[in-house]
């Protein structure tokens, strides 16, 4: 759609304009905040819904339905009158003149939030790039689903032997959360789903990576960690393999730099990801896609615009690396900025960030999954029942736990998955 | 993609090879009806899943998720050890090898029928076919559903009146039961969900007008029928336009063969279909769309090829126009043809096709509906029970019932519709 030149219609409103880019978790704790605040919030995003991104691989692989893991903004904020929706990509900040510019029209701001987060990096490589599918949005996960289904149904149906094999490789690369998460997923429907839906195919033809470039998966976590998740992925027959970088992928064969070759036409990229956000930001701020900010979540030099969530890098902190680009972090800076900008209204002076680590999980299958909490570490069953907990506790609104929930005990006690859909174009990259 | 020569791989078998193209109501009651024929039955279909058209609509107007309306082909069939799936376009039959080419391969069968339903027809209107939607498959009421969500959020969004308008006017052209049924759910959609998700847009903007060519809506119900859904319509206020048949529409401005224009970026056709079927069948036998058969369901001159459901038109019976493009004919033919295929392996001859018409339904809103049943019209809350439980109970699989039935009676109590996504490109006619 091309550039309006027109203003973003609003309510007259003699109170300040701040202005929110982003529903995800920083932008919505934050705009939660400040519901009582005598402030007109004007909230943006690309989408009309909040998507819960830890679940995206379980959309994937056919574990849950996307309502279950989507929520509508503007019902989201139905009772916050001081806050307005507009659905718009926001493509240029103009700081000079406190006024952004989107698809649907421009506005001016009193203050700014980016909150954009972030986005699947490829480094640059473009047939990774082209031919390979992110897992970062709600669409991205059905079009893995849609392909992955859709290849299966090609190697029951094709009488060549080698094609049949790239169809039924499915290639991970990336050793974190998500690429356990959905590696160990993958394992699950072999196992439980493949036998039964294709009783056509012969289900050890159905092999799973995980590529990872350094020497053990889950390398944010204990080394004890570790292992359990490579020996649970290795006991459910994924085949890891470690100290692989991916070099070249060009749709049906994946090159390592180990020359390792795998033909396959099945492969999820989650071995990175960059901050998103508009242009107009001064690039001496920019550093590995993220924006550098003080401990208050500013950028130096400009006055009144505030970054929070993946895409923003607190330097001021212990790691100068910046935070990991993780869900507590965005939820912790969203709700501080937001009691920082109610201290200000007060005249009370800020207070700086600091994360307040709880701890790191990861489920790798049915009981399996890996718990690093402050000052204990669990595995197997329990940790798997804490990270289901967590992960249906941290959705947003009633409907949408119960309907994971339900999802997740009917599968627990019948190994079915939801159900299996092609709807969209199996094609990477479409829309 | 480009269509393959070889062969689609199936398991070795002695037993005859009867194809069967679509997985619609047809094709899937003939299938369970064989469920026991010593045959290798090979079942076709471009897409993984069986759809419940009737209930599109709801899709289209956010009344429940599409995984409510669909089923799994594989699942449904996986008890079913004679039928074997095969994802595939059929593009073409040869009839003199006794050949089906797909987008897959091709295959070869010894009985071969067709049950590909129909698709919107636009008459040749190009510019209805470029920028109306069609609600015919599940991706359409999706884009549908898109678009309405879409044009919402731009009306919120811009400052210019007349643009405004377009975007709020909702047109619906046909005034069978899609046409009707849509209308009505717009209406209450109007009623309780804008309001309360768009606070910042005038509900009265939103108009909804349903254009009929003919002298009255649900022409092929009594005419009682017609005259409460009318009334229960304009109740609603939905702007009923009889007498008009549109003419021209540039996707901002539709205009009707009587001078009416209705700026309107909203138009959803219903007011036709035709069948749908691959080349290669002889041109003679097709009139309107629809392929002609005899009692038994066979085309004249083509041994071992049989059609039923919408695409087939029963020339011998009374009416000699065909039955209506219906699922309780599609249903009757599948059952029918099934026995029919049955006897013919006992030796004992087919029966011919005769269609017992159980009535027709129609629902307007919530509480209101009209029901044409032999010996008896109801309209009003009755009909609405009936009308509800027919198409529960139509639905395939406990889980998709509980779905519907879930969102139903949460909806009649709460007023509360499903989830409002955009998921889809809201442009017409895009993947």
């Amino acid at each position: 759609m091309a550039h309006s030149p027109q203003e973003i219609r609003l309510m007259p409103s003699e109170q300040p304009r701040w202005v929110i880019i982003g529903a995800g978790f920083a932008g919505i704790n934050l705009a939660k905040t400040l519901r009582r605040a005598p402030v007109q919030i004007v909230m943006l995003d690309r989408n009309n819904f909040h998507q819960f991104q830890p679940l995206l691989y379980q959309v994937a692989t056919c574990g849950i339905e996307p309502d279950g893991i989507i929520y509508p903004i503007r019902k989201l904020f139905e009772k916050q009158s001081n806050l307005t929706f507009r659905m718009a990509r926001v493509d240029r900040i103009r700081t000079a003149d406190r006024t952004v510019e989107t698809d649907t029209g421009s506005l001016t701001y009193d203050k700014l939030v980016i909150a954009t987060g972030s986005s699947t990096n490829f480094f640059g490589n473009q047939g990774l790039e082209r031919r390979a599918s992110g897992m970062k949005d709600i669409r991205e996960a059905l079009q893995i689903r849609s392909r992955i289904l859709f290849n299966l149904e090609r190697a029951a149906a094709t009488t060549d032997p080698a094609k049949r094999e790239a169809l039924t490789n499915f290639v991970v690369v990336g050793g974190g959360p998500a690429g356990v998460e959905t590696a160990g997923a993958l394992a699950e429907f072999k196992t439980h789903i493949l036998r039964k839906d294709y009783p056509d195919l012969d289900p050890q033809l159905m092999k799973i990576f995980l590529i990872q470039s350094g020497n053990r998966i889950l390398k944010s976590m204990s080394e004890q960690s570790s292992q359990r998740a490579l020996r649970d992925l290795k006991q459910m027959g994924v085949e890891v393999l470690l100290h692989q970088r991916v070099q070249e992928y060009d749709g049906s064969n994946v090159r390592t730099d180990q020359g390792l070759e795998i033909p396959c036409r099945n492969l999820t990229w989650t071995a990175g990801v960059k901050g998103r956000f508009p242009e107009g930001l001064p690039s001496d701020q920019i550093q590995a896609g993220r924006i550098q900010v003080d401990g208050f979540l500013r950028i130096a030099g400009i006055d009144n615009v505030y970054i929070i969530g993946d895409v923003a890098c607190v330097t001021e902190d212990a790691q100068s690396k910046g935070h990991p680009m993780v869900a507590p972090v965005a939820i912790q800076q969203g709700n501080l900025l937001g009691k920082n900008l109610l201290r200000e209204l007060d005249g009370i002076p800020p207070v700086p960030f600091r994360y307040r680590d709880k701890g790191s999980l990861a489920t790798i299958g049915k009981k399996r999954a890996v718990a690093d909490l402050p000052g204990m570490r669990l595995q197997g069953f329990a940790a798997w029942l804490i990270w289901c907990f967590v992960h249906v506790m941290s959705l947003i609104g009633f409907r949408n736990r119960l309907l994971v929930l339900t999802h997740w005990v009917a599968s627990y006690f019948t190994y079915e998955k939801g159900n299996r859909f092609i709807t969209r174009n199996p094609e990477p990259k479409s829309d």
